[in-house]
């Protein structure tokens, strides 16, 4: 953990005319999601236009036409879980959180505050860069909300981070660094282990010794990981360290869900591992979302319905799911801590940031604008 | 760490009439190699007539058809590396280390001895058992010399253990444990560590920073990770821990070798990424072997030789390899560590080792013989 040392005194925050200048503004990309059911097909377009992460032949046709056909299905399962993503609910929480955290234990950073950008519906880069400019921010971290890196999720998100600064003629408004992973930060694994307990907690006391732990993360084309995604790494390394510190014997396993299309993804694939542990005769099943840090249709409504379904179908009688981060004060405590620790750096990116995937096709990738320390560039 | 409590006053061990009877088997699994050209024919025939390994149509003619045509290839490989796999060497000065150590820091469990157990060459698991009966070993240890689990590798080892036993009649000579898995100990973490400090000093210091370290695992066919083996999710383990350990700030990656046949195999592959980082300029490259513990025709023929030539005609003009753990002292006190815990924990396994992979479809895994503390069983 790196101690920071204030530069400055401690100044007062929150209310005043200090405050209306914001010294660190942090963004927070993730991927986002539908607001409302209206919200569903331009968010599938948007996603399916996205060729870092999908890849189609004449995707300019084929995506939309995709998207379209994929919609009322989509549509269905968002009206099921209340008619739209908690996911903007929840990062605004876990920004609210973590920015009062910083405040008071990076005094000589603050006065802190966050900004969301999501990549495929409102609010924006775009949105985030605007806002930041009108509140007077000139040191900016982004900050990506997937603890483990992918091309397909952190790099996406990143690249259009830029491009929105370009788009929106603020190139040269913020010195800029990036959290570009996270996957085995203490903070954050402390808060996975905790949700992992609670998780515990719905079985029988008598019965949680047998229970199996499924941990879940999204999983990726294999096309993807032949690249040399250093994703599927990062989730083992994030699931050991989640079994180490809670340290029960239960055994575990490792699997990858949201698989969709015809080409071959990475798996174990988390619902045919529930089959078949149902046909192998396991009773008892909890599953950990392991790469998602907040509730969307992926826990919601595939973990909870689709899988528990499946589940029920194979015979586990007992399947539950570990709680999602959400705004648990522990998770909060760690992103503040995450952000900390990245000030206190002084560093424009982790180590591993700047090195593209061997096999790398886009040329945007692993770029960072204006970072800190360099002064702004063109 | 488990603390062993002497349960007896230590004993003169080593000399004198005591140490004629053995108190604690080893057993050191591993896949073995041909010792002599000569060997490399039937080795082969083994490997492609292990269904746990390789699963064939018709495996009993195409096995023996494949294993001969590559004979002659793979003999040219071995005699090129000094005319034999060196692994019993290794593996045998890895026991004697191991059991001076043991004898030193656990007397209680004294005194020890060490039998090979190769998996298509000898000395075999009958070889080993039958040795055992000879030194009056009861207390028998399966320690795995793969540090991480995968059916292929370790459960192939055990199964052929217990036929063995069968075979021998030795089914209830002795009371087992098994040492199933040890990605993340420490006695191994610390001793892969050196070797990448070790590799990395084959580099000019001005260049150290420029090194991109490349982890190189041995491929799994993907119907393999698809059953749920554990493997991948180690190996990220484990590469975790050691960059964390060596606390450099070079980049890394991890990539999968060895793949052969028609079908797909877990990547990135490692002589591919090497392709792709020499088209994209990088020159300093330290490739480490992470899943193996003794040097072997994957690290001295494939590794230096064979993706060495790769390295070369890609432009990565300073290509290295990171020492194999062969009988270096800081390994051998790390496998003694791995026992002295094991049998100061008094468990039979580890929690992870009865869960059979979802997809298994082998009948006889995840067993042990007449596990210890449960008396001898039919």
């Amino acid at each position: 953990m790196t101690d920071v040392k204030p530069i400055s005194p401690p100044r007062t925050v929150g209310a005043g005319t200090e405050s209306s200048r914001v010294k660190t503004g942090v963004v927070m990309m993730n991927l986002g999601g539908p607001a409302t059911l209206d919200d569903v097909e331009p968010f599938l377009l948007e996603l399916f236009a996205d060729r870092e992460i999908i890849q189609l032949p004449l995707q300019r046709w084929l995506g939309p036409f995709i998207a379209r056909r994929r919609t009322p299905r989509v549509r269905s399962l968002y009206a099921s879980i209340g008619g739209g993503s908690p996911i903007l609910r929840y990062t605004e929480a876990q920004g609210r959180g973590m920015v009062a955290r910083l405040d008071r234990i990076s005094p000589e950073t603050a006065p802190h505050k966050f900004y969301v950008a999501f990549r495929y519906t409102r609010p924006r880069s775009d949105d985030a860069l605007r806002a930041m400019q009108a509140d007077g921010v000139q040191r900016a971290v982004a900050f990506t909300q997937y603890p483990q890196f992918s091309c397909s999720t952190t790099g996406s998100s990143l690249n259009e981070l830029w491009r929105a600064a370009a788009r929106t003629g603020l190139r040269h408004a913020f010195e800029w660094s990036v959290i570009d992973r996270w996957a085995v930060h203490q903070g954050f694994i402390a808060a996975m282990t905790e949700t992992v307990r609670e998780g515990m907690e719905q079985f029988e006391p008598a019965d949680r010794e047998k229970v199996l732990l499924l941990f879940s993360a999204h999983s990726l084309p294999l096309d993807v990981i032949d690249r040399g995604d250093a994703y599927p790494q990062e989730v083992g390394a994030s699931v050991q360290r989640v079994v180490e510190q809670l340290g029960r014997s239960n055994p575990y396993i490792l699997a990858y869900q949201s698989d969709v299309g015809p080409v071959r993804w990475l798996g174990p694939s988390t619902e045919r591992v529930l089959r078949r542990l149902g046909a192998r005769g396991h009773k008892h099943v909890l599953v950990v979302p392991i790469a998602f840090t907040s509730d969307h249709i992926e826990t919601l409504s595939e973990l909870d319905r689709e899988y528990g379904e499946v589940a029920r179908q194979a015979g586990i009688q007992h399947y539950k799911r570990a709680p999602a981060l959400n705004d648990r004060p522990l998770f909060l405590d760690g992103l503040a801590q995450i952000v900390r620790e990245h000030l206190g750096s002084g560093l424009p990116h982790s180590s591993q940031y700047l090195t593209r995937c061997p096999g790398c096709t886009n040329p945007q990738c692993r770029n960072v604008l204006n970072p800190v320390g360099m002064g702004a560039r063109s």
